[in-house]
């Protein structure tokens, strides 16, 4: 767990001087002062991390983070475990969702198996750090041990620092693994101390009979394994899952590097979720994309503080909505960058 | 008025059968049913506008049009109207907002002087169709005549489909004129009958003074011109303003050749009321963009049936909001073309 020790010490807040900054610039460019909404705030923040006031777009990387859930065997999902290791091919052969949109937005995909429960697939463009061969059934028992929990969680670190050494600005959180809004939502559950039965969504498809179903799985696992709400570790330990993990990890390496990281839906959300546990100033550094058809979703940018941009009633997963909100950001800080002040446009300012 | 009334002729329905075939293919791509939320919609539509079940991305075009209002004298705008002439400069310089944001969607901007109050600017980059000087101060009288309402929409629908002949795919409605919130929130009272302090916003920046006097104007307006809540052309000459006009055309000048139109924000949505009033099928052409801070905003979307996709808390105009959502509709577009079905992928599909 040094890693992770390190990491989290690592994390500072933003930068109040190229923030203030920023905000004077944006006030002053050839628009009413505010009129740009959540594009001027996001650039404000984005100078607090990079520590610049008129930050700019850069290489931008989604960090794909695969894993199966034992608890599958419960009958969670509306779709069988084996689909976690086909989708990852479909992503290594950059046909899925995330492959299209990433392509759209400029960005790069980095696929890691964390813990599928397939035979490891062998490709130059997959990152085998598998911690074990998917979590065990949380219904039964914890999902994994707090050790292989703080592994997850070094995996995401490690490879997103591996990429921001390579020059990555801005990262994504993206996740596969059949069967992983049913630890995301025990997660958000157990965070938050919100009933199960406010939370809980279809997934990716389930009937009334199976969402009824998912809901007792959830809050017998929380029964079984009591997390400690306090302790970020032990919740993704009991009740997590190995992709999210990493996920947290993600959050948590970008951060201790100053780099932003886009926030896509419920498991990428139950994930900042974990970090921000782990390391709370972790917020500072997490940027909203959109607003899922899970009903937990909105509940946990609430947790987190975030303010959805895209409300596009989406619910695939991969990073699919953070990589749209990418082409958000890139907007946002090239108005802030190109566009002239009232001054050097000749354009008479406000009364 | 004959353009006009040819165009409202040639606006025909949606193609059924294009949008039944891509409801198909969207379902059985690598994906949960209906996971890509509002992208699977916008492409079912898009295929019903273009005929094709699978519409790829072309050429994108913001129309920004500009003009002046009379009730400025009123007092109901926190900027002065020299400043209209002066962003068009800014357009024509490419530097203001939405030329950063239409660059960023790879779309071209379109600029168009409808009736500035200013003397004419030469520009090569400016469409000189001056219908006259600035509409007349709404709160005295009609805002101008209704043969200047026809002409004002005809323009738009030239102007338009002069893009669509040299190639135009998907354009967008932006609009620049100091003051123009006051008509357009007048035209959202007179069509939906919603009481005025419902719907009227602060503009670019209106004190609690200044938003009472606007309301104030607003409800003078309509108790003197009494617009006819059936005629939208009544409405336009009454509380409109050319700009305004010439929006509504380029909605009835791109729906009548089946080129889909990204409506803005409060102005633009104005000019789609407008549009829709004149003829309601120029709806299914329409597809949304962002929610505007302004309060009408959301009222005008609700008459116009369309869910915004963006919550960017933007009021800056201009198309700014619809250019952001010009790279949500291609990304809808190429996922819809480029994913491969579960059978093609060899990936199980739900039980």
């Amino acid at each position: 767990m040094e890693l992770l020790s390190k990491t989290i010490r690592e994390i500072n807040g933003l930068d109040e001087e190229s923030m203030r900054l920023a905000r004077q610039r944006s006030d002053n460019l050839i628009k009413p002062p505010g009129s740009l909404g959540a594009l001027e705030e996001a650039v404000v923040k984005l100078a607090g991390i990079y520590r610049e006031p008129i930050p700019s777009p850069g290489e931008k990387v989604v960090m794909v983070m695969a894993g199966d859930h034992g608890v599958v065997a419960e009958g969670v999902s509306a779709f069988p475990q084996e689909v976690t290791p086909q989708m990852v091919m479909g992503f290594l052969n950059g046909q899925a969702g995330i492959n299209v949109l990433s392509r759209h937005a400029g960005a790069k995909v980095v696929i890691t198996d964390v813990g599928m429960a397939s035979p490891p697939i062998e490709h130059p463009g997959l990152n085998n750090c598998r911690v074990k061969n998917g979590t065990d059934n949380m219904a039964q028992g914890p999902a994994m041990s707090r050790e292989e929990a703080a592994q997850a969680i070094e995996v995401g670190i490690r490879l997103v620092q591996e990429q921001i050494d390579q020059g990555a600005r801005m990262v994504a959180t993206g996740d596969m693994g059949i069967g992983n809004t049913t630890p995301s939502t025990a997660i958000l559950a157990a965070i938050s101390g919100i009933p199960v039965e406010e939370i809980t969504g279809r997934g990716t498809g389930l009937d009334d009979r199976g969402l009824k179903l998912k809901q007792e799985v959830i809050k017998k696992a929380l029964a079984l394994n009591k997390p400690d709400p306090q302790d970020g570790l032990d919740v993704l330990a009991k009740v997590g899952g190995l992709e999210i993990g990493a996920l947290a990890g993600v959050v948590l390496g970008a951060a201790a590097r100053r780099i932003p990281v886009v926030i896509d839906g419920l498991i990428s959300g139950a994930a900042a979720l974990i970090a921000k546990t782990i390391a709370p100033q972790s917020v500072d550094y997490m940027l909203p994309s959109h607003l899922s058809q899970e009903p937990g979703h909105k509940l946990v940018l609430q947790q987190l503080g975030l303010k959805p941009l895209l409300h596009l009633d989406m619910r695939l997963g991969e990073g699919t909505g953070a990589a749209i909100a990418f082409m958000v950001f890139d907007a946002a800080m090239k108005c802030h960058a190109q566009m002239p002040t009232f001054a050097e446009a000749g354009v008479t300012n406000k009364e």
